[in-house]
């Protein structure tokens, strides 16, 4: 048996999103069934779906925020019953097999094809076996930008009660990509962390720092965002003069840049103290060269991190709910997308696009 | 009371070194007199009288791998006696009262003049108080291309009597400069170690990884090494073909790169294992950009690192007399040293430079 869903998806890099018909397969045991809610976009969606990164499988339908209620349930379900709120992050499946797998960090995937991305399909190119199989039976995926999703009740989150629904939906990824890094760079109460960038990322970066107990500087080169950056919990701002700089020498143990693209890393270096660390989640991008010299004056680090595992998922949407922190969102009907992506490429829009899926019921064929 | 002393010294960045006369002050309380017996020649000694790094103070008597017998020493001193054989690396003090000093990691000092260096003075530029005094009282300091030099005696390491002699003074700073980043990034039995060139710095790598463990494979472009990486203990060696990188992707824990120089970073990228480090410690220079995306996919870190401590300089002198391991060396007399440096700067040298100190007895004023 086949569910008829319908979402939206780009067919080519130069394409727009428009509807399109799918059918997704009735859940198997150990899967469950859940109608889409709500779905964050991700500035990925865009790279993914333009092909930057030179991987993309078309038609490409993009969602890895997704919130909804699980509405079918295979047989040996039992983390998740009929009725639960809950969410589908970047990962749906992967190798269980791996060293990182092993230790619970799926994100980090060392299988034949790596993780299986909730959409478009296997992290690493997949491996045509004889029977034109791969690891994981599919070359694509089909994301959340959809009214329905199927997926392995171990890659399914809990939403907690406490969270507002449409908002718990960007916790999925830019929560978790913020969250898990700052966790694994050790951000304690009293640190000071430099936050590169104020869009989806940069909002949960702030917010998520704050509540871990650290202080928090944001650097943005839209003069319009210092107001923001104050509002969601920044202690200072600095648009990118010198000055502010110089002044911030050796002031930060941990600087997160959430920019979306190739950016200079070196004026940043010397704002580190001693043992810190310069990590870039949201560059997946060449980037420009850097005086060495800082860094080993200080045994400074530069570093990437890639969104979280599923555990540092659940961990973050629980740490939301705790300390009553939310993304700051726009929702929009799935019929305004590409106009969002024009505002999410421009780097002016200062909240997460979070997708209304109520809409997508004028798009379904009768 | 002054001590009469001779050593070798540059007065300009483009000037020959040449034998030069000075007086050393008798030793604090606090102090020891050392006469030198052997001194190593060290890569960095050649950028200084060189000014590569711009912060050269005339006339710059290099020399930080020092090693001699205590002649004299202060009514304070108890750690050494006369007759000790002692060694002196790159540090003769630091603030004793900064976060890092404090921490027992005297080489990232946050004095104001951060640490005092055995040659070329304080490592920040000194600030002139209304008396002409810094921090450190002196503007410049002689290293150990002397006849003797006095010292603090906390910042004095002890010989072990296991050690050849002259092969110790390179294990003062090209000893502890590979010792300390793979303490600190946790090298460990069974783990996969890569040394980036194989100079001074690059043979002593090799030599502490194996002692620690590891299984080491050096990186070199020079033909004439690989015989002399299998030599020192290396498991195998790339001479920078494709074909080796692509079947050695994921393959370290850590990546030691000793090059003294710019050099391309972004081909050891993909080397590292999930969340290995790429460690470069020669490299004080601008280096060319990376691709960030393989940092992200495998959370890698980039650093610098510099020198180590004075306890673990203690510790790696110790661990190399407990695990039988020395530099390769070959002793010249000082009016050699001009020679030496060309072979360094031509990267083709594959041993340590060790001065025989007896050979300034010559260029002694009678």
């Amino acid at each position: 048996m086949t569910i008829n869903a319908v979402g939206y998806a780009a067919s080519s890099a130069r394409a727009k999103l428009k509807p399109l018909a799918l059918e997704r397969q009735d859940p198997l045991p150990n899967e469950v069934q859940i109608a889409v809610l709500y779905c964050g976009v991700c500035h990925s969606d865009i790279h993914q779906c333009e092909n930057d990164w030179g991987n993309t499988v078309y038609p490409c339908m993009p969602g890895h925020e997704v919130v909804g209620r699980v509405v079918n349930k295979g047989a040996l379900v039992t983390k998740h019953a009929i009725g639960d709120l809950v969410g589908v992050g970047c990962m749906i499946d992967s190798c269980h097999e791996c060293a990182p797998c092993l230790a619970g960090e799926e994100q980090y995937c060392q299988g034949p094809n790596s993780w299986l991305a909730t959409y478009n399909g296997p992290m690493k190119p997949a491996k045509q076996a004889k029977t034109g199989e791969n690891m994981y039976g599919r070359d694509n995926t089909f994301g959340g930008y959809s009214d329905q999703i199927v997926v392995r009740e171990d890659f399914v989150l809990k939403i907690p009660a406490a969270l507002p629904i449409e908002a718990a939906a960007p916790i999925l990824c830019a929560g978790v990509t913020t969250y898990s890094p700052m966790k694994h760079w050790g951000v304690k109460p009293g640190h000071k962390v430099g936050v590169v960038g104020l869009g989806g990322l940069g909002d949960m970066a702030v917010k998520i720092a704050r509540a871990m107990g650290a202080e928090v500087t944001v650097f943005t080169r839209h003069k319009d965002k210092v107001a923001v950056a104050h509002k969601v919990g920044a202690k200072s701002v600095v648009e990118g003069d010198d000055k502010a700089y110089t002044a911030l020498e050796g002031h930060f143990d941990l600087i997160l840049s959430t920019v979306p693209e190739k950016h200079e890393v070196d004026p940043f270096i010397p704002l580190l103290k001693h043992d810190g660390a310069f990590v870039a989640v949201g560059a997946l991008a060449p980037m420009p060269g850097w005086n060495h010299m800082q860094m080993v004056m200080g045994r400074k680090t530069i570093a990437g991190s890639l969104i979280g595992s599923i555990a540092e998922t659940q961990e973050v949407l629980d740490f939301c709910a705790t300390h009553g922190i939310a993304p700051d969102i726009q929702l929009i009907p799935i019929q305004e997308i590409n106009e969002a992506y024009k505002y999410v490429k421009s780097g002016e829009v200062r909240f997460r696009y979070v997708i209304d899926a109520a809409s997508l019921a004028q798009d379904r064929v009768a």
